[in-house]
């Protein structure tokens, strides 16, 4: 009984699928690794891109070699290839589209899925990856920089909203020139969070309206390199003119916690223990997680997360994650409160984590008050 | 035995979950529909801010309802769900996560994935749908004609090579400058394609390099629009400077090719009749369609489909598709020839079908030289 690997997703949107071929394409196709093949089976549209694009090594076979009916669907691709090549049993990732594998089952197969990550690898990043992440992270920092500036740059009008460019400058307005910043560096931007005043209360709130002085302005970017795949990620949090004082004491707070929890992330060390480590200065400091009114207030997410090919994957650093980190993962640390009666703070930054410590990739600066 | 409709997915790139919900979360969410109850299963980052975004009718729970481990899986989760709701069967889409189907069956759940689509009324688009498009579309064509004023503007060096703002022009530079023009007008970006000379070949060859003179340059740009989810596409093929005659004439057999088919597409016509018909004007002017030295040539993809919450959906006008048209389908109608010798044309619009005909809803004029 002959096994194989089997992936069937697009390159675009699914990080495994990328990690192994190297290829992009709107549409799903074949991935196969057997012990003594790796191959990927394509469309007409994409089959000659996919020689000249994919990884190097992997065999490129045409859809009709497997089934040469015009209305061939997945499944008559994969029975075909297995048939070829003798197989009878798939590992396929966690995320395998459950109709395929049913039918692929009905026709015999075993289809296993992976319980745990299907590249554990990819966990733990290489010094090529290191650098794509870095090299994002740079291009991320020089969009927090344009808003930045932007926001310096704003004057107050009589109600105390932002005006750049003579025009009220808007959550839409500040995201759209980040996003540019983001696009002339070489990325694709996200959903870029600009979220004043209490819309910052829901961590992931995008943000829309004017912006306001004298309230936090959560602002969290992260975009995809085009050319690599890789993301990076950074939170800032800015007021425009004077912060309230419990706004400061917050900023404070938050800034505490991220710098405390920075020296306990190493190898070995078990993320919910660097996560409540946070969490308890933020207690310290008098901002306490809770629920109320039927609202979350306070840190009520985990304290960072792994950044590689996908924006958010392994490991997290959550009160749920037990496993000791290993060294070689890039992860964000990124405390965060958040109150419904004004707003919310976070700062993120991305770090690397080593044998005997961690390597802070993100360079930027920490500034609350803009003048 | 109580059956209910089961995503798990989240509502960034998942369509069906956003079409469901209206939410859109970067991580993975629990929405489910049984005969008296939609509701949804939040984090606690993302309960609130459902609470405020989600469609209106639905249901918002918190995962610590139904499982207030803090390691719950999605398994616990829907386990616990289905136990206070008496759910026994679940009808998932069929991309549904194979790991969790499996898991459901082996706790006695029955997972059924759908055959065909899980909202079946997606491919057909109310006037809400249509506009949203059409504004779509309206962004899409700004970012042409920022592409078609770039090359206007562009001189020529002494090798043929375009400058603008003193600068090479390139496929990156000229894809940015698209770009920026979606991202001021609402819109995000995805693999917008500027593929100059043999690069067109590949139809989905993004392109890369410096732009030439006498030699076709294809654009293609499909942005989804922020606020509503909904893709526009287009795509025009230019040549900066004098056209070869076999660029001509190809751009003329296109052309004649997408005009030939548009009043073959109403309710009632068979999508492979429509693309065969396209493909035999391609014929007729000398055009066709095969394969040599291991390369496809001619006109090798399907001549349209669906453009809704995803850009590629049902249906296809492809050699595959025998369902016939129904009437509401928006769907994008894009004849292209490619020869690895000189490179591609492609001419792309967008058509809303009728009972007794179609809509064109591109409104951007097809010039071929760009002087």
């Amino acid at each position: 009984m002959k096994k194989a690997d089997l992936i069937y997703a697009d390159g675009e949107h699914c990080a495994d699928m990328l990690y192994a071929t190297g290829f992009r394409a709107p549409d799903a196709f074949i991935y196969f690794k057997t012990s003594s093949e790796t191959g990927m089976v394509m469309s007409a549209l994409e089959h000659d891109r996919a020689v000249k694009e994919a990884k190097p090594g992997i065999n490129i076979y045409s859809n009709k070699e497997f089934c040469d009916r015009q209305d061939a669907k997945a499944v008559d691709l994969v029975s075909g290839l297995a048939e070829k090549k003798k197989i009878k049993v798939f590992r396929v990732p966690g995320e395998f589209p459950l109709k395929l594998a049913d039918e692929l089952r009905s026709r015999g197969f075993t289809v296993t899925p992976e319980k745990q990550r299907f590249f554990p690898e990819r966990e733990f990043k290489n010094s090529q990856e290191v650098d794509n992440i870095t090299a994002a992270l740079r291009i991320t920092e020089n969009g927090m920089r344009r808003a930045h500036r932007i926001l310096e740059t704003a004057e107050l009008n009589q109600t105390g909203q932002l005006v750049w460019n003579a025009k009220i400058l808007t959550s839409e307005l500040l995201r759209a020139e980040i996003n540019i910043e983001l696009i002339r560096g070489g990325a694709m931007p996200d959903a870029t969070i600009v979220a004043c005043g209490t819309q910052g209360a829901d961590p992931h709130n995008t943000g829309t309206g004017p912006l306001e002085s004298g309230k936090p302005i959560i602002i969290d970017i992260f975009p995809k390199v085009t050319a690599t795949g890789y993301w990076g990620d950074l939170t800032r949090t800015f007021v425009k003119g004077t912060a309230p004082d419990q706004v400061k004491r917050a900023y404070e707070a938050v800034y505490a916690a991220r710098e405390s929890a920075k020296p306990l992330i190493k190898a070995g060390a078990v993320p919910v223990e660097i996560h409540n480590a946070a969490k308890s200065i933020l207690d310290k400091h008098g901002f306490e997680t809770g629920r109320k009114n039927n609202c979350n207030y306070g840190f009520f997410h985990g304290l960072g997360h792994g950044v590689g090919l996908e924006i958010h994957e392994a490991p997290r650093l959550s009160p749920a994650s037990k496993t000791p980190l290993r060294g070689g993962e890039v992860v964000t640390v990124e405390p965060g409160v958040y109150y419904q009666e004004w707003g919310g703070i976070r700062l993120e930054d991305m770090v690397y984590v080593e044998e005997n410590g961690c390597r802070c990739l993100t360079e930027i600066e920490n500034i609350l008050e803009v003048k």
